[in-house]
C-alpha cells in the first residue's frame, strides 16, 4: 500500500476519535473533566509533530497533527470560556 | 535540530498528555465517560500509524504510537472490566 494513503487513513481515524470530546464539551458546557495543563502539554506536543512533519515533508503527519492542534486549542478555549461562566 | 530528536520530544509530550485519563479511570473505576466505539476507532488509527512508521522507518512515530496503542487498549480493557463491575 502507498504509505501516504496509509498515513492519511491512520490520521483520518485518529482525527475522528478526537471529535466526540469536543462535541460533548460544546454541548454540555461542562469542562470539569478537562485539565488545562494536560491540554497545553498536548498542544505543545502536537505542534512539535507538525514541525516534525514539515521537516520530514510528510503530508499525513502535517495534516492530522494540524487538525489535532485545532481540536485541542478549541478545547482549551472552551475550558477558559465555560469555566468562568460556571461561577 | 535533528528531526529524530524533535519527533522523540513531540512523542514524549503527547504520551505524557495521554496518561492522566488512564490513571483517573484506574483510580476511580468510573468508565461512564469512555466510548468503546471511539476507543476502537482510536486504537485502529494508532495501529495504522505504527504500521506507517515501520514502512517509513521512523522511530519516533513507531515508539509514540505503540505507547498510545498500549494506553488506549488499557482504557478499552478497563471499560469492559469496570462497566460490568458497576452493575
Amino acid at each position: 500500500m502507498n504509505t501516504e494513503i496509509l498515513g492519511l487513513i491512520a490520521g483520518g481515524l485518529t482525527s475522528i476519535a478526537s471529535m466526540p470530546q469536543l462535541i460533548k464539551v460544546i454541548k454540555t458546557k461542562n469542562v470539569e473533566d478537562l485539565s488545562w495543563l494536560m491540554l497545553m502539554i498536548l498542544v505543545s506536543g502536537l505542534s512539535l509533530w507538525v514541525w516534525y512533519g514539515i521537516e520530514q515533508q510528510e503530508l499525513p503527519i502535517i495534516l492530522s497533527n494540524s487538525f489535532a492542534v485545532v481540536v485541542n486549542l478549541s478545547l482549551l478555549i472552551c475550558y477558559f470560556v465555560f469555566r468562568n461562566s460556571e461561577k
